[in-house]
């Protein structure tokens, strides 16, 4: 299958890493250099103590049309307002997309592309990229597909023919609840991590971080429509766990003095609560110390 | 006049030294080594490029009766649990009381005792106890004087009488207002400077961490009975300006690993939303995330 990926940063380059064993893989990055660094050397990952090699092919994204059957979207959500338009410009029905954002923020922009076939993915792997080529897998876990409109059986098959133990997929029959899950996930232990400075399993270990955990938890969940809260929080407590030793992206981000994805969690939370006609202090509080903390001199 | 002072911790130091040039001062405190170490060389203050020296009386705080006109109660809010059965046990009518803590916890602890005469007071100064003898006059305030009951005119004489540039002091009608409004402004400034880590100007300067600050504020007055919110809020943000290089107490303590004083201030806030039942999400959760910072691994 021919599969374009939209984005050569951490998950780009892993995807079109693990794509490439058995499909037609162009990656299109913003960077020319990064373009001509990878036609030049392939892509590099490296896994545990291994390494490995594959060659694909990249473009700049400005070049042109798609000719993909499918195509993966991994830019940052605050990077989709770049890629958005181009879509709808080129846009073909018979391309099969695949989002894979974190957060919700996505929704309401994707909602407008004239594509037949979308997909939303949750990326369940720790990915960091080391250099223009080289991404190193620093968590194995699994991408997590869901259709969102139309079929999605050309995606999931593209996925299947990859299916391997350091790359698994899975289907999950509701993209709400399948983002959702995520997304308060994602909004509780990033923006504590990145404010407390701590991995992600001080969040359980520390009984003072533990409430208040327990607090923006609560908070976060009354505007999103899951139920089985119990069942939730205890998922949260499990990834917090699991991950123990992980510094969460917008803490790392946050030290590297990086944008965030505040925007796409926080903010999509801030949005249904308008909606909603809702109040979310804290979320509002954490949404502003972030924001703060992304711009601390 | 005779004065003694209970703790030797920066601001036991501060006026131990600046009264001992018209009083008698006796200065006590928790170790037996600070009180050897103390008579033997005296207290020396660092002002500017400037250094003095005064002989000061120091006694181990357990030794026995008080003997002084007026004591200044100079221990951390959290150590006053070990401090007020003494004074009760030593109760003697003569003896007048000013209390020097930050926050309002006190308050309910101090209607108890049997003295007559109880004021309070609140330091401006910036002092940094640099070892068991020496104390760096980091900022050069005032000190703020209010009655809680009985009468006041002897502690106000006592400051009267070294009443100079370096240490002057101000009579305050109201002693509620007088505490509330610092209570508000440490409410407000050391929490989010300690969080993120940022000297007090930041919290003007960064126009997110500007709107925590400010949804903060208004949490707290919330609380708090005090009138003419606006001119609050400039009080909070020119404190912020005048104090902007300063790392708050909070920030400082969290820095070094010692405990804070969130209890007498978040913790007093929390327990006067208890009485009046209403809710204050962004207070409880910066009182546990300032739990969580102090025993941080």
């Amino acid at each position: 299958m021919k599969v374009g990926i939209i984005g050569a940063g951490a998950v780009g380059l892993l995807y079109a890493f693990y794509l490439s064993n058995k499909h037609d893989v162009t990656i299109y990055t913003r960077r020319k250099e990064q373009a001509n660094a990878i036609n030049e050397k392939g892509i590099t990952l490296n896994l545990g103590n291994q390494q490995w090699n594959e060659n694909v092919r990249a473009v700049q994204f400005d070049a042109g049309d798609f000719e993909e059957d499918i195509l993966l979207v991994a830019v940052k959500q605050y990077h989709l307002d770049h890629v958005l338009p181009h879509l709808k410009k080129n846009a073909e029905e018979k391309i099969d997309l695949l989002f894979l954002q974190n957060g919700m923020g996505h929704i309401n922009k994707i909602r407008h592309l004239p594509q037949k076939n979308i997909s939303l993915g949750v990326v369940e792997h720790g990915a960091l990229k080391k250099d223009d080529t080289t991404v190193v897998h620093t968590g194995v876990g699994k991408t997590v597909i869901s259709s969102y409109r139309g079929e999605g059986e050309r995606i999931n098959h593209c996925f299947q023919m990859i299916n391997t133990n350091s790359f698994p997929f899975e289907l999950f029959p509701d993209w709400y609840e399948m983002l959702a899950k995520k997304l308060v996930v994602n909004a509780v232990i990033n923006p504590l991590t990145a404010l407390y400075r701590v991995e992600n399993g001080e969040l359980v270990s520390n009984p003072f971080f533990y409430k208040s955990m327990e607090q923006l938890f609560h908070e976060v969940i009354s505007v999103i429509d899951l139920e089985d809260h119990q069942h939730l929080w205890k998922y949260v407590i499990e990834i917090c766990k699991k991950t123990g030793k992980n510094r969460s992206s917008m803490l790392r981000d946050i030290e590297n003095s990086r944008q965030t994805e505040v925007e796409a969690i926080m903010g999509y939370l801030l949005h249904e609560a308008e909606v909603k006609n809702r109040a979310l202090p804290l979320t509002k509080f954490l949404y502003e110390s972030i924001k703060g903390l992304e711009r601390k001199k």
